[in-house]
Order: C-alpha cells, then structure tokens, then sequence
C-alpha cells in the first residue's frame, strides 16, 4: 500500500499535537477490526465489509462505558441510539457497515455476545448492540445483503488480535464501497491530546467517510474540489453519509460526551459539507475513562468527570473538531481506486493535483 | 377463545365515542398481521412472533406517511427512529417482535419491500425500516434467535390477507410470549372518533405490552393488582416494556404527530405504570391523512394540518390517551393463561376477581 | 386557615413513606418563600405573586445544583431551560409567577444575585435565572404587570427567612390567583423517602397547578370531576399549565435527572390531565447532593450518582409520581375561594362533597 | 461610515447568488430595527442596545410565522424557545440585546404587543416573546441593566420606520459592544437566492457576533488569526456567544426549518468557531412565506412545504451556510474600533492586513 496520509506530506490539521499514531488506537484500550468483502460473483459485485471498535480490553456488557450520540442529520439507519440517550452507556463494540448490512450486523454481535455471557437475554437483561452505516451501493450489490452476522463477529475476533495499533484505512472493512467527495473514501482516523492536571489523555477519531459532492471537498480552507473539478464524472454526485465515532479515556459523563459529539459536526463542515438532506452523519462518543458495572456493588457510586468551567472542556471540544477534519482527510488520502457495481471506477483522491492546490 | 374485552363486560374508559371495531383497524386503510412462533423444541421453548400494522393499502414507500416518535422510557432497540424523527415520515409498515428478534425482523421487512421494488437500495435511495419490540424471555428462549425474516415477511402478507377488521388480541403475533403487571399480555387495540368540520376521524391505538409490577396493575382507576395481590409469584415483578402505536386519518404534519405520540404516556400512567428503569416505552404515531410522495411532483407541496389553537386538539389529545388505556387493559382482558420456558406459567388476568373490584 | 390537606383526611397517595412535613422542604436545605400581591385597585384586580424555591443554604452560584428539566408540554414561557439542558446545573433559586411576570422575576433574581456577587456579569460571567409561570389570568390582571422586580427580591428573602418547613399552600404567592380544573388552585406539595445503602433520601415535589378541565378532575383514581359536574359555570374550562418542582438530596448527574423530571408527568396524568393543547406544563428537578464549584479546584472532579441498574431507580421514578400526584391535591384542598378580575369567583374545592365521592 | 462588506472587496463566498442588498430584508417582508446605547456615565460605560427582526409586516400574533430553533450550544439566555419547539411558530419580533437584558427587552416586548391587541393576556391567551442574546460585559457595564423596555419598544418601530433595506451593521444596536474573534463585532447580515419551480425564494441570515478566539479567527478558508496573532491583548480571548437569525419565504414547516436552523452550524464552524464552552450559539428560524392565524377558519388547514426529496433541500442548507458565514464576516468588517468599560478598546479588524492575508 503505497498511499500516505495527509501529515505524511507536512501539513497538520489545527493546533493539538496528535497521539502516538494519530489513530482512535491512541485511546488506551481502544482497538479496531475490520472484515472487507470484495468478491465478483456471477451476479453480483461485492464491494463491501464490516469494521468494530472494541472500546475497551474487558467485558463490554458487565463493564459498560460511559457514551453519548449526536445526530447531525439523521437520514440514516443507526442502531441502538435509542438506549444510548436514555442510559448513557454502550454496552457492545461500535459496529459498522453499508446500510442494509445494520440488521446482519447488529445481529452478529448479538451472537457473538450472548456466547461469551449466558446472562444476557436471560437473568440479566437484554443487550443493546450499536450499529452505524452508510449506503456504499454506487460501488456494491447493497440490495444483495452479502454482510452477514459471521462478518460482524469476525470483525470483532480481528479487534482482539489486532497487535498493530496502526488502524487500516480508506477502502476496507466498512469503508470498501464508500464514496467521499466523488472520490474514494471509507476509514480514516486521527487523534489529539490533551493535557488535564499533568496527565495526558487522548481524544481519537475514527470516521467511515461516504458524503460530500465533488465541487465542496475542501481541504485545509483550500477549496480542492473547484480545482479539480473538471473531471469528475455522476458519480462525484453521491450525498451519502458519515458516522464518526469519537473516543476518549479523559473520564466525562454522558452529558459532557453530547457537547464533544456535537463538535464533530465542526470538523466535518470544515471539509467542505453541508450534510446534505440525504446524508445519515451520526456522532457517537464514548469514555472508556469511566465503566459502569452492569451490577453496582452499591447504591451510590462515584463518577468522575472533567471540570467544566472553562478552557479545558473548550481544549476538548478542539480536539474532537481537528480530530474529525483530519481523519476525513486520512480516508480520502489513504482510500485506492475502486471498481465496482455496473462497472463504476471510483478514483483515488489525486494526490499529486491535491498538493499543488494545497501549495506544497 | 371464550375471553372477552373490557368493554363487553360493560365498562368504558373516558368520554369519546369508539370507532366501529375499537380497533386501530377503524383508521381506513390499517390493517394488522400476526405470525405466532409457539413451539416445544427439545431444545427450546419458542413463545414468541410478529406483528406487522400496515399504515395504509398502497405503496409505502413511495407514499410515504407522516409519522414521529416519542420515547417515554429508552430501554429499548426499537430500530428506525432516526429517520423518522429527521424526515418526519414512515415508509414500511410498522413491525413488532421480541427484543433479539429487530434485526431478523428488519431485514425480513427490507427483503420484502427490496423484491416488491427494484429501485430501492439501488437509484432509489435506502429504506428505513421501523420494528419494535419487547422482551419476552420470561416465556420464550429469547437467546434462541427463533424470530427469521421470513417470519416478517409472513406478517406482512397476514396484513395483506386480513379481511375481518377485528384484530386478533393478546397472546398472539409478537404478544406470544409478553408479560404485563405479572398476568399474560400482548396485544391490544382501541380506538376514538374526534370530529372535525363535520367529518368523523379515527384514533387507533394498538399497544404490545409487557411491563409493569403486579401490585401497580390499575384498571379504571381501582387498585386492582393490590387487589389481587395474594397470589402472585416472582413471575408478577417483571418490568418490561411497552410498545405503543397510534394510526389516525386526520391529518397532521409530523410535529403534531409528535405532540400526539406524547399523549400515550398519559393513558400508560392511568394503567399503574410508572415506566420503571428497565423499560422501553415507545410511542410511534402516523397519519396516513397525509402522505408525501417519494418523487413529488413539484417544488411546493401543500400539505394539510389539523387547526390547532384549542379545543380540537386537545380533542385528539383525549382520544390517545383514552384510546392506549383501553388498549392495554384489551391486552390483559384477551391474553390466555400461557406457560413458556423453564415451565414458567403465566396466568391470564383472572377477569371474575378484576370484575369483582370494579364493583359490576 | 381552616382548610386541610387530603392527607389529613386519612387518605394516602401511593406507597413510599411521605417525608416528615410531606413537603419539598424534607429535602434538607431547600426553603420555600411566598409574596403574594392581592390588591384591589380603582383600575386592577391583582391576584397574583411570586414564589421562590432555594435549592440549598448557600451560594447558588458558587456552588451550582445539578439539573434539568422535562418539557411535558410547552405552550408556556419558563426562563432559563436551554442553559441548563445544555450544562446540567441551576445557579440561581428556581422561581414562579404569573406569565407575564416572567421578565420582572427574572430581572429581580438577577439584583439579587449581582448584589450578593460583584463577580456575577463581570470577571465571572454570567449568570442563568430558571422562572417558570402560569397563566392567571381569570382572576388576574394580568396585562398590568403587578409583578415587578423588587417581588422577587423580597420573595428569595422570605425563603431565607422561613423557618417552618411547612411551606404555605393554595392561593398564595404565585399561586394566588390559579386556578385548577376550575377549582381554585395554586401552590401544592408533598414528599416521599427513597432509601439508599441504609440512609433516608428525600424526594420533594412543589406544584404551581393551573391546568385542567373540571370534568375531567381524578383523586385517587375517583372521577371526581363528574360527580361534581352539575354546578361548574365557564371558569371550570379553563385549561391552563402545570410547573412541576422537583428537589431530592439523593446525588444524581443530570441524565437522570432528566429521567426523574419525566416522571412528574405520570403523577400529572393520574389526576386527570391530558396536557391539554394550551397549558405548559413543565418540571424541573435538582439533586442538592451534587454541587458543582464555580471554579473546581482540579480537572476532574468526583461526582456521586445513584445507581442505575434496577429496583432504585424505578423507586425514585415511583416516589416523583406519588408526591407530584399528592401535591396537586393538596393545592386544591388548601387553596380558599378567590374572587378576582371582573367579579369572577373559583369556588374552593368542596372538600366535603369530594370526600363523599372519595368513599369516606 | 467608511467600513465596506466583505463582498465589496471583490470576494464572495460560496456558490450561490446573493439578493439584492445581500441582507436579511432581501427576504420580502422582513425589516430590522436598532436602538444604539452609548452613553459615558460619571457611573457606568454603556455601549450596548436592542435589534429588532420584524418577521413581516403584518399582525405578528394573529398571523403568526412558522419556525424553528437549534441550540448549537446552549450557554445561553435565549427567552421563548420552549413555546417555539412546542408550536412551531413565532408571535412576536425576534429581539436581540445584551444577556442582562433580556427581561428588559422581553417585558418592552410585551408591552409593545398589549398596546397593539388588548385581546392579548385577556381572551386570547398568552403571548411569547423570543429575546436572544449575548454577553457584552467587555466593553459595556451590563451589570447596570441599562436597557429598559422602552429601548424595546423603540426598536421596533425603528424597523417598521426602516425604509432603507440596507441594515447597518456592526458597532449597532444589539451588536454596540460585542466582540468577535478578539476585534469588534456585532451585527452582521448577508442572503442567498434559490429557485423553485421557476420562482426565486431568499434566505436571510443576520448574526449578532461575540465569539471567538482570536488567533481561530479564519477567513475563506484563510487562517487570518494565525496571521494577525502578534499584536492581539487579552481582549481577543474572549469566547463569547452567537445568534443567528434565519429568515426565509420560502414556505417550510417547522420540521423543516429545524433542518435549516442546524446549517447555521456549519457556516458558524468555517469561520474558526469551535463553539467554545462558554458560548451560547443558537440559531432561530422563520418562514414568513407561511402564516398560521390566531384563529383559523376551519379545522383542517392547508401549509404550504417545499418539497424534501433531494437537490432542493440541500440548496436550502448551502443557502444557510453560506449567508451564515458571510453575516459573519460583514459583523466584523463593518464594526468599528470600539472603547468602552474599564478603558478597554477593541480594535475593529484591521481590514488591510486581512486583505493581504486574502491574497487580494
């Protein structure tokens, strides 16, 4: 894989310094699994995948984790949003997917949960799984729901044996038939830290990209897409969807983690977005600095939260907004050409045309 | 079936007059199909099923209804509420089943109307799918995953097929296996007139129900589960959830949907709820008054609303929340005493001693 | 005063044990201070005032109170709810009047605040006043805006003054001309005691109640309302609004907070409200258990909150229903008769005729 | 006034054409009024006022105007927003002033309306009033509450005296002493053009801007605060607030123009803005091309709603976003260097340096 992302050229997105891989795996604990399904049978084209985010390296169901979601336009199919708002907590990997795959998916986990704790849909309640998606069919067989619930629950045994904390990313795992921009898109990720009482602690990103309309991809303020605007064929016209889950182990509470949801949006309307009436783009954001057990040992417990007065929840609001912007870049920078259904190539971002409109 | 609904017995809730059947079937053109997985497995005991309210007799998704949501309590996994809370619409029928049974039944519900239409998840656009549900593994091996598309697909033609507007009650379709106030529940419905200008429109309510303590039960304002306290066992604490879906022909923009879907909490509270901790208490409203084409034909549409400076709609408030009171005692008054896994009975609700109480 | 509470009467509401004044002032450090404006003037009727809940004895805004509130119905103009949906916390005594008094109590909070801190509106910014109102205009004169500023000064300075906990109730402070299923209404509340690791909790609720239709009144499940239905002249119609104060001393964050406030409309539901289409109903609850320092003195702070996973809870969710539901009553059974604007007179309610209907 | 837009140094901003004035009284209907406060008192440093967006020129409370708000961060003061979720309409003008003001300007507001409709507060119903705001405490001693209610009064009849559609912007009216990205803000305005079935709509944004980082400060994609980061003074840390008032006549539901409220966000963010904690950033909108009476003539009423389906829509969001990021530029070239409380000046943006920055 020859691609490189956006900093491997020099530039940087904002003013945070990034964590050690500018990666969501930055986040202790965080680790991420993919599954890509790329196959051409007889009668279909199979450009799709599935992509987990384990929160953390323990029991996601006994050891919640503190979590919130943001929509910020909802023409989209997300999973498990509902008890996410009520409760606070994510109780199940973050899971993603093309849009028809959420059922397949969600009920992967599902199987892939209930055989680690006979507890769960018995004794000790049900489980809620969280599923995001985007529609990927410009490039794949959607309608043919090739994902499958053993796609998913190998997506997360790939999140346990990933050793790399090197996310891959652009045209895999859920991100295989996503379109950004006109352009190839699909994961990208970044992180930012941030200093609280001596101590650092990272806030990560990871984005499956598939939105935007050639003419607005902006790049660092730089209007890159009316440079390159004289090539692109209809299918820099998709206005598909952006799911970008945000992770931090700085401990916050469900209502902080809102306010640090909704600035994805920030991030993301500075890549030149608008989030087009059809477009699904969900935030959702967890601290895995804070775990709820699923059984309290008791009736009052102690929370900890990041002081909200000033600067230092403003600082994170920051990371979360550079964090978003970059890991879009990375998944258009890092992202292959693709051909897929009906016979549609979707080209990889030109890199070269990209860094002389960037001025490098 | 030899049981009878609380109104037979002589009894009326509220002041508004009923539709015909007092069923949300009394709103031209819903109609309700049932599939009912009852089954001694060796391995398994399956007391569980499907429940599909088609919104109206035509093409859903390209006649769209207006809809909203209102989530009471969100411990639940009801699946399809983004889009609807965003869009303002419904475009499949509404489906019902067990907690671990949404994602069978979506995609059940997806390939159904993926083969009526070639258009979606392909030039088209995506579908969204709206399924609700309840845990029913008090009676049914719920880890079994015994809910498969194909049984979604059933419900729905059941919906097709059903020529007698009289809707099957309690334990029956997704209301298999549920549990309410300790005694046998399920499915319930009723509905209320409300004029306007003349012309007479529908409120139906039809209810899947499965939460609440056995000593909360109150029927018509009498403490009944106090009543009949005696004898209950452990089975009685369940505090499950409800799903409450409420159809009108009178039309209404999506906002005032919403304003209605909140009433249902209302008509929930009169029953001795108290929408404990560990329940999903969903209300989903559509008016299939006003539709909105998939492909409209112009750039303005008009769209028709219901006046809404007094009395009317407090009128449509009334019938709601009179309309899921009742439905939620036909659930109780309908469901047969049923015993389910690991021997498990759960007696229907004893309609001689409840009468006693009521003073008839 | 003669006039007695339905509890004296020998009836009870619910379950859980009351607090030892069945008042929000059994949440220790909440104090309650009433100045009611009742004038008559050659060119007004004033029946009017403002009442005033301290959250705790010390600074408001140095030490904030966790918060939130819940919109039951909002056809109403209560100040100061989108801070704290967005940061979880009230900085000032909660206060009530008339609708159109709204500006002057929140400018009078607002000089008192800035008298007692010279930080407020300069190096410390801002400052967020919660008032929340009714409509009484049926016996009001409401456009002649009686309330002004120096009401609501004198109002926090009665509440610091109180030393009885037994808060006034009925047509006093702003519950001085409200009227309640066409009643005279007003000022209610009641408590209930939650226990927690082996330590008493309080749960107190206060009403200012002014909603609902005569017909439809309910005490304890009893339509009231009905049988008391002969003599009710248009004053009875009136469908005004319902602000629901809730205080606990049990530590919670503002999610469940938020989950709390939602119950107060359970207990609003069961005395016969539909939240009809005009009245703005709302309730707003604190956790005095949890403050947050102005200017915390590290980055993360420990906060408290009760656990979440079963039984305690729905306890909580239980004692807001009972004591909302009892505080309605109970600002019916004290409010006296009130004449009022253009000779109108709201008859009290009649106790011995509802205690006729009630069974006793 | 020697300041010009940013338009009239030869840059525009975004795709989209611009109405005639580039203002929001290019929407028909629509005017603006101001009273400027700027007084040096032996006491007190005033340099504050009150903006008035009359939404048409008709009777606002018996022809009331369909809207929306979206709280992007609700640090903030904002009156009347839990009647405009509720009921989807406006009934009042939509003032503007200082956070301390609000009560003024609210109660002015009101008595304004009462003199004009004595049904108001009497026979029909109660009236909201909806005042944003932002903090001012900078330049101006808004500790002094030097806005009263006339100051409201008087800047309403200033816009329906305003013959001229071009709005003065800047150091005016409510915008007299804000601050923004450490310069001089204040009032800022700009629209955009959409066709419709042949016919050509406007949406008009005005901001009052006093937010803002300095050295965030970014300009058409330009890190212009990067570039002017040498001289700034602790001035330019100021990290205010924003209100964005959206109008259109367009005809729109409420739905609808919630959709259209949350681009505001997205112009917002490509000026620098990561809507810092202490920021209260909301935005209002209204479509005046559809107008709900007090009291309607029947039961069922027609609205009028653009069609939701694809290009269209998303038309109407790059509308938003552009003309929100121009307002915001015009905020700041058009105020002037300002000096006020405690000696302290805020330079206006000194728009030859930004130029060079520009690259004109």
């Amino acid at each position: 894989m020859s691609r490189k992302r956006l900093r491997d050229y020099g530039f940087t997105v904002g003013k945070l310094p990034t964590g050690r891989f500018n990666s969501i795996t930055d986040v202790p604990g965080v680790s991420v699994g993919h599954v890509t399904l790329y196959e051409d049978r007889p009668d279909a084209c199979v450009r799709t995948g599935v992509t987990a985010i384990l929160p953390h390296p323990g029991d996601w169901f006994r050891e919640k984790t503190v979590a919130a979601a943001h929509v910020i336009n909802g023409f989209g199919k997300t999973a498990g949003l509902v008890q996410v708002d009520e409760l606070g907590v994510i109780e199940s990997p973050i899971m993603l997917t093309n849009t028809f795959g959420v059922p397949a998916v969600t009920e992967g986990t599902l199987r892939y949960m209930l055989a680690q704790d006979d507890g769960i849909g018995d004794r000790d309640g049900s489980l809620n799984v969280v599923t995001g998606e985007c529609n990927d069919s410009l490039l794949n067989d959607m309608r043919g729901l090739h994902v499958r619930p053993e796609h998913a629950m190998e997506a997360i045994r790939q999140g346990w044996a990933a050793t790399d904390r090197r996310v891959l990313e652009g045209a895999v795992g859920a991100g295989t038939g996503m379109v950004c921009f006109g352009y190839k898109g699909g994961i990208g990720t970044s992180s930012r830290q941030v200093e609280v009482d001596g101590a650092i602690y990272h806030f990560g990103v990871l984005v499956l990209s598939n939105f935007g309309l050639g003419e607005d991809l902006t790049i660092l303020g730089k209007p890159v897409g009316e440079s390159l605007r004289a090539k692109p064929g209809e299918a820099r016209d998709n206005d598909g969807s952006i799911i970008i889950v945000i992770g931090t182990d700085l401990p916050m509470d469900a209502r902080q983690l809102k306010r640090i949801a909704k600035r994805a949006g920030f991030g993301l309307a500075r890549t030149g977005s608008i989030a087009h009436h059809g477009s699904g783009d969900i935030a959702i954001a967890f601290s895995n600095g804070n775990r709820i057990p699923h059984t309290p040992a008791s009736g009052v417990l102690e929370l900890r939260v990041v002081r909200e007065d000033g600067r230092l929840m403003s600082d994170c609001f920051r990371a979360v907004t550079e964090a978003t912007e970059e890991a879009i870049y990375n998944s258009l920078f890092m992202a292959e050409t693709t051909t897929g259904r009906q016979g549609r190539t979707i080209d990889a971002l030109p890199i070269e045309e990209v860094l002389a409109v960037l001025g490098r």
